[in-house]
């Protein structure tokens, strides 16, 4: 129950972040739906595709699209009011990151995949939304050039691996990977941390 | 037959409208037909993966690739005259995406989909050849801020729906959510209406 | 064993040309790898989308996850050599072309799709990588404007359909279908052939 509530939350916050990229670039009410539809749905569709989970998982729930048309619906008539936001926003859409990210894993654990690609489909659940928004509104990621984000969730599946074969329950586990994702991301942006640079003029 | 030529004529318009687009951008000979083959297929495609139906259809029918390699051949040798068709290929264009949006829905229902999942998938079999396409030419997508196109898929999806629950033989129904769609898009140009601005100074 | 070390020089010679591209973005050291990644297993795993051989090849074999891991590693370790390198990367990407598309073709077979299919498994195989590459870099695809390379996969794959059914042993239809990709674009780039242009004032 908690655990889908915070679901929810990373999806609506998801959402809203794609609501906003898309009016920036003035999309109409179609492109922004759109939009922000598979940002908040793009990382779990690729790996629902990569690990053949068809139909994708928000076909299947319908709990996803109804929560995204609400988002978006209510992210239009209070567009004004988004700004005001940006701290929750930004807390939501962070709590999702560490969230999408053990999902990610977790279908990995269930079809049996390695570590290294479990985490490479939690790091893709919580990171491609956004890549695939950007591309749709001909941008180059913003993952791929300034944000510690990915970071996070590499770091944070790398602790779940390696807190799981520890004695601590499955539940703490869980919950202690999601803490490192968004503690990580927390600071980073608190700090200005970026990841270090490999060109001279920086 | 007469739904298998409405289908390849559709398939040709896309595809000659990827060929418009991308001889804009001033591709080469494989540029144009790939653009072209996306054009035509990708919305189909997206939706075979997004269920789980492959090897995807034109993999499993080769008259699609014949007809779309037929057309980009004819298309680039009369590319002279393609201005002049372009009423006659905005109506194909537009038989398409009515064909395609019921196409989708079908593909649904077959899947168990809820209707809601349908008419998603149908809109995007109509709207995301044209999708992938922009992106392709390193453009915004044109029914994210131009056209009624993708809103004319949705309400003709609506319509079907509401349709096969009254007394009405099956084609009708199929024949009368086309048209819906072909209607709201032909009108929706020729009175040059669009969406609802979400923004203060359109 | 020899076709092994081959695919997996190839799969290092396209993330390497993924790392040159995403560097000259400037992106982050995860944009970088990223960038690299999809363009050393972006064209197979569209292909195993498309036919649904899921998971995909390099979530089945972790050989490739190290093999692009060791190589940016090693690209960004030694970043201002990277040019001097140029030629054998040169040799290598092509090598990689010829060989990605007998893999896709191979697939395609034992999908048991038609010769036409296969061959268009071929090409997306070896040229597809790239294009994720320059879309995520938000390029119009080099391959769609300004190479021999595409073209030299499609005569190498009908090469192959040729001569497969001449009394030839496998493994040498397999090499000299290869060899005439690897030719088709050594000469094309030597003598600076493009495709026949489309375009009046070019």
């Amino acid at each position: 129950m908690f655990y889908l509530l915070m679901d929810l939350l990373g999806t609506a916050a998801f959402a809203i972040s794609g609501v906003m990229v898309a009016m920036d670039k003035r999309l109409d009410l179609f492109g922004v739906f759109i939009v922000a539809f598979v940002t908040a749905v793009g990382g779990g569709t690729l790996r629902d595709l990569l690990i053949g989970n068809t139909p994708v998982v928000w076909m299947r729930e319908y709990i996803y699209i109804v929560t995204i048309i609400s988002t978006v619906v209510l992210s239009i008539l209070f567009r004004e009011k988004l700004r005001f936001l940006r701290k929750s926003l930004f807390l939501f859409d962070t709590l999702g990151i560490g969230l999408y990210t053990m999902v990610g894993i977790e279908q990995g654990l269930q079809a049996d995949l390695l570590p290294i690609m479990c985490i490479a489909l939690g790091t893709m659940t919580a990171s491609f939304g956004g890549v695939i928004r950007d591309i749709l509104c001909n941008e180059i990621p913003v993952v791929f050039h300034k944000e510690i984000y990915a970071t996070a969730c590499v770091v944070g599946g790398i602790s779940y691996f390696v807190l799981r074969n520890l004695p601590i329950q499955d539940q703490y586990v869980y919950i202690m990977a999601i803490s490192i994702v968004v503690g990580i991301r927390l600071m980073a942006v608190k700090y200005k941390i970026a990841l270090p640079s490999i060109y001279k003029t920086d």
